[in-house]
């Protein structure tokens, strides 16, 4: 085995992002048992600014032992029953993503679908509840493979009329951008520890409302992850009962970096995101790039300028990372070399980051469209 | 929020264990993204080295972005099928919960039983699993709530001539005593880092034999966990096609814990791990404590000496921890308050630590017993 030596990259694409250096030293703090009063202490405090940023007073407000994707797969396995209606709002990958735990669920699935990047309107969504009168509704707040943001207030005003829960994937938005979860309505939301709370991946935090712990109570069949259970998990992180092994080293990174946003200040955080956002925004409109996502409806944590006609996006990033060190990635499915996908997230939002890849960004498409007209 | 500020302790429980300090340092190196070439080379040398501590010449062989528990889940969800038999030998707290995750799946469990810190001999391994004729069996190779080693290879036999797939618990085993996978015949093989391996706890090394993996592709139902579905796993780590964000910086532990064992070797490893065993065993035996696995069927990893009579473990555990920052663990059900769990696995396996604690544990019990006299 090679010593480790790992290439330094600005990390600007969809996550994980640049890790804050304060994030790095925690991890290198001595390890303590699961059981330790000092790990409930520590846990204890990751809660409570966990649910500063999610924008809650949930109880149930735990770091699930998993990626981002964990996260996701604890609110679906805890909330989608088998046989029963769950209504998916489908504009994106990670919305796609929700459809398919949900059908290994076994839930009987009903969608309502837009292109990928666009939203859905009030109207749309609240017909579309009454009609289905689904048990659980799941949308994507901040979808990671299109750049848009999705309001919830009218999803969550009709899900809540006709008795259903509501999941919200707040993966791209925590930590970055406001995501109000009981402002909202949202009942189960779940996020992720490397975009927008500057620590390494491998932390999930989710979030449960009183009423979603309600139907958790009265659920009849198990289920069906024993890993993700959440009244397991509730056992261990208010009751102190041992479920799993939590990685420690991990939940100090996540105690740091929700230091770091307490220290900053929450709004100032977001209001960080935004100017930085509309900078990028300005800037690549400047070097005639297009966003593909409506004006108003764009995240701050992740752009999606348009692929210029004839460029290959796969030579730009190539170009970014080899020439300049720079992780951005491309899009995925309808959106395949169609979009970049530029994250400003966390301790990657600054200015200095900004200027950076807009510069080599610029170097890049203008080299690559030299040696077109080369060839 | 306070400054994190852990405790130094000296972690001699059932893991997690004392963190290599080599392991901190590559926990602080610069994160690079889940595409990034450089987390494939990680990746390859982590596979590598794990292939080497199972004794495995398996290809899908993986760190599970989960602890140890996520790993048992990983074998049960994909190999444990709705309404077909699944046999379990149940001899202590981690079978149990096997057989409650195979529960959850919908499996038919079957069930053979001994007493906490027995194991199964061949003969009654054979009769079993050839009157039963299940799909699956699962033992615990190495039982932490117990200390007891169960030999596979009689099992995996008998296994494999009913066509049935074995599962083993190897997480206390790891790195710190021969695991022999393709020796012993076991086809999925499950584990964690933060015992053996001297890594903190967050990732779970899983390997998966050619014969499982075809049990997989001719499975009918959907796994029900797409988070852990192997199938979508390997087409990540062999495919590099995006499943889910890699806890690169656990990733970096995992790959450090590994080197340490290539540098020591494995069989001295080994060697090192039985020899603090049996200097433990025998400064226990002379301060008069009786060992609760029989010898011979001991693990070199995790010792459970009976709690004397007329003492209360857990303020023995307090006094340790208290007074000499040493943590300890008691036992679980059955062995509740009769046992404790001293565990001298990877970092924490050294013939100072064996010294301390026999020196600290005898002081505790002599505090305690004058303690009682007094009162």
């Amino acid at each position: 085995m090679r010593p480790l030596d790992p290439p330094k990259r600005l990390l600007l694409g969809p996550g994980p992002s640049m890790v804050a250096p304060r994030v790095y030293q925690a991890m290198s703090k001595p390890v303590v048992g699961y059981l330790d009063p000092y790990c409930f202490q520590v846990i204890e405090e990751i809660q409570a600014g966990l649910r500063n940023v999610f924008g809650t007073k949930n109880e149930l407000t735990i770091p699930i032992s998993g990626t981002g994707s964990a996260g996701m797969e604890t609110a679906v396995a805890n909330f989608a029953e088998p046989g029963e209606k769950f209504a998916v709002f489908v504009n994106g990958f990670f919305s796609e993503r929700i459809n398919e735990m949900a059908r290994r669920q076994g839930a009987q699935i009903v969608r309502l679908e837009k292109p990928w990047g666009e939203i859905f309107d009030d109207a749309e969504a609240r017909e579309f509840i009454q009609r289905e009168r689904p048990r659980v509704v799941a949308y994507v707040q901040a979808e990671t493979s299109t750049g848009a943001f999705q309001p919830g207030k009218a999803i969550c005003e009709a899900a809540h009329e006709a008795d259903a829960l509501v999941i919200a994937d707040c993966v791209t938005s925590l930590g970055g951008m406001p995501v109000e979860v009981d402002a909202t309505g949202i009942d189960i939301a779940y996020s992720c520890s490397q975009k927008c709370l500057s620590c390494p991946p491998g932390l999930s935090p989710v979030t449960v409302s009183p009423r979603a712990w309600k139907r958790l109570e009265s659920r009849t069949t198990p289920v069906q992850s024993w890993y993700l259970d959440l009244k397991l998990l509730e056992a261990y992180y208010k009751g102190h009962k041992y479920h799993h092994t939590v990685p420690i080293s991990m939940l100090y990174a996540l105690h740091e970096g929700l230091s770091l946003v307490e220290e900053e200040g929450l709004e100032k955080r977001w209001e960080r995101h935004r100017r930085n956002h509309l900078a990028l925004v300005a800037a690549l409109e400047k070097m005639g790039l297009a966003m593909h996502v409506a004006q108003g409806r764009r995240l701050w944590t992740l752009n999606t300028p348009r692929v210029p006609h004839g460029i290959d996006d796969m030579n730009i990033r190539k170009r970014l990372l080899d020439g300049h060190g720079i992780e951005i990635l491309g899009g995925f499915g309808p959106l395949a070399g169609k979009v970049f996908r530029i994250g400003l997230m966390g301790s990657s939002s600054t200015e200095e980051n900004v200027a950076l890849l807009a510069d080599a960004l610029g170097k890049a498409l203008a080299a690559e469209r030299s040696q077109a007209a080369r060839s």
